[in-house]
């Protein structure tokens, strides 16, 4: 069985026109005019095959083709289409689209299956807009309440649920996902790094999504006069912070697990002035591992890091923990269908780990969870350079299309 | 001959009234409508004694008061009124209030002098809305040319002289300052620095004024998904960047003469998310120095650190040189007129360097120059802590009124 290349990448188009900065990259933010462009298309298509189409609560949409069975729980299959300000044409798109693909081809070819198949859209997988990643999963797992949501403001003040409401989207189906009502979980996705190009693979099967700690550092400094304050009785925020944002590259490329990455993504300086000695400093630090202990170790070693060069320095600091994610293995079961799938597509696939988050991290503490790979050309993601081969996407679907039916029958 | 404390305690209150910030600090941007009320009620104040108020070229202002012979250069006294964001209350506030002062003290006393005195207000000293340090004296003193003026930009486009316009300053007298037209320039300040308080001392006689080099680097690397892309094969930008600013501080500190001051006060990193590597991080450095050799070679050696750093990391840059003043020895005639005013008062005063750039650095070119330093708490200033006691104010104002008399008489 096989899905038709050519509907995936009209799919692929039709969704990528909606683009709030067509001049750069890619940019459909939750619940944006684009976004709900996008996502009448994907439901149209959707209901074209006979799929019934609900919104569930925080603006996910479940599109379901009923089982010969009743009673039996869902196989569930999508991603999301909501993007990072001007990232890439394929980050979410491809698994939406491939699981609206792997439905029409079930619905077309008649494919029996007493499993219900439900094909699903999450909302703010990437947070751009409100600031809160998976936060449409979260919200459909019953891991953030409606209050939760109304908290969650963009950057002009608008509420989650309020943005929600302004673009018509109200949800029919308040209910929240129960392990009982899922068989399995599975998402194609880009993978957002150079691991299966630099093998000359098409084909990744992940076994353990990383976890995340977010922290946001504030270092404090005394701010003055850039020309007339000597060098040795400076207490500048910035030379601190420099000190301890080189520490924290060493420390995740040789002190820690093969798996380990550290980012400072954000950097903010204060008063900001060329002639004026930075008085605060405030940076971001993102953290991964797929070893929840590394991930402890990380935060604690950069943590005396930055007590010590704030004693060093007369300066002070704040270390505020802005979000914290435990690393997910992924069902073993799952892995060994994608990998029996794709070695009957006669593929070589690679087992590998996911350092992105995705929606599945959410999903796979209620069911069995799997997600395929595909490659991302020179690694590049959340950029308007990320592609990748539509026949890799078209395995990726094939492969999907294949552990569906066999989930489902 | 005294000035009047009360006088400049009222004045110095009511020109920081005018202020665009009130919540924190002080902030006086040139031709915002906080400076226009700032220079309508000094205007006001000097015409009230008689002085003869016209608008020079680059709406700096100038205040005269005839002096006894016709065609005798003058005595100018002044400084600005402009602030840094977020400034203080006496960064060139003390020394245009005391200039009036000194002036009203001359109207009242009816003290004969010869050679007119020109109390002057410059325009834009601090560069905090243009972006271009002492844009007011440096066009008065033929420097920057109308041409020049028309290109500094504010950060919403305006141009400084439409922005001039828009509050309507027009200026009546497009001379440029001429050698033969002035026979010195007198400028009381703070000091901005530790110095004077360290050595527990009122006033400071400054016998040379630190050059600047300023430069904006952009260092560019890859911007990358910080979750899927391992340590090892990324080109973070950021982490090129902080390892510049550590060696900026070493360098200043440890390799350069006794006056050497480096500051990076200004960095932004793009795209600036937490969950993105950064591909493109631009900063500014600021370099001083009294010994222009100094600053080439600093100049130098940072150069090559920011070469090899970025050789060694896959990074390319850009050194853009914003600004470059050379250092200034100040008049050693003014010195000594200075040191023997105070000796008068029965003060003492220590010879020093100023590492901040001043209006007095132009006008070194053109004339005889004289600076008055008096103590700042703390070394603080360019910040809302920046405070210098009432009583040393008015000390230097009585120096200066001394100074101005003999040089005017």
């Amino acid at each position: 069985m096989e899905v038709q290349i050519e509907r995936i990448q009209t799919d692929i188009e039709a969704i990528n026109a909606f683009n709030g900065t067509p001049e750069k990259g890619i940019t459909r933010l939750t619940f944006s005019k684009e976004y709900e462009g996008a996502r009448s298309y994907l439901v149209e298509g959707l209901k074209k095959i006979g799929a019934h189409v609900s919104v569930a609560i925080a603006g996910n949409v479940r599109a379901r083709l009923q089982g010969t069975e009743k009673g039996r729980p869902a196989v569930m299959v999508g991603s999301h289409i909501d993007s990072v300000f001007q990232g890439g044409r394929f980050d979410g798109v491809i698994g939406v689209v491939s699981a609206l693909e792997v439905a029409r081809v079930i619905v077309e070819k008649n494919i029996a299956h007493r499993h219900p198949i439900d094909v699903v859209v999450f909302a703010e997988e990437e947070g751009s807009r409100f600031g809160s990643v998976l936060a449409g999963s979260r919200a459909w797992a019953g891991k953030l309440s409606l209050d939760d949501l109304s908290r969650l403001k963009d950057k002009d003040g608008l509420s989650y649920l309020t943005a929600m409401e302004h673009i018509g989207i109200v949800p029919d189906d308040n209910s929240i996902l129960k392990p009982e009502g899922i068989k399995a979980m599975l998402e194609l996705h880009i993978e957002q790094s150079l691991v299966l190009e630099t093998m000359g693979l098409q084909i990744g099967v992940v076994e353990a999504i990383a976890g995340i700690k977010q922290l946001l550092v504030t270092i404090y400094g005394v701010s003055n006069h850039a020309g007339a304050t000597p060098m040795g009785i400076r207490f500048d925020a910035l030379q601190g912070a420099v000190r301890i944002i080189t520490s924290v590259e060493e420390i995740a490329a040789q002190g820690m697990g093969k798996h380990t990455v550290a980012t400072v993504g954000s950097i903010i300086c204060e008063p900001g002035q060329a002639n004026v000695i930075p008085g605060r400093v405030r940076f971001t630090l993102d953290i991964r591992d797929t070893d929840s202990s590394l991930l402890d170790a990380m935060v604690e070693k950069i943590t005396v890091v930055i007590a010590k060069t704030c004693q060093d320095r007369g300066l002070t600091y704040n270390i505020e923990l802005r979000s914290d994610t435990t690393p997910i293995a992924l069902s073993k079961d799952m892995v060994d269908l994608i990998e029996k799938m794709a070695r009957k597509k006669k593929v070589e696939s690679f087992r590998m780990i996911s350092g992105a988050l995705h929606d599945s991290s959410i999903l796979a503490e209620l069911t069995n969870v799997g997600m395929i790979f595909v490659p991302s050309k020179n690694g590049r993601s959340h950029c308007p350079e990320e592609f990748t081969e539509l026949t890799d996407i078209g395995l990726g679907a094939d492969i999907l299309l294949e552990a569906v039916i066999e989930l489902s029958s």
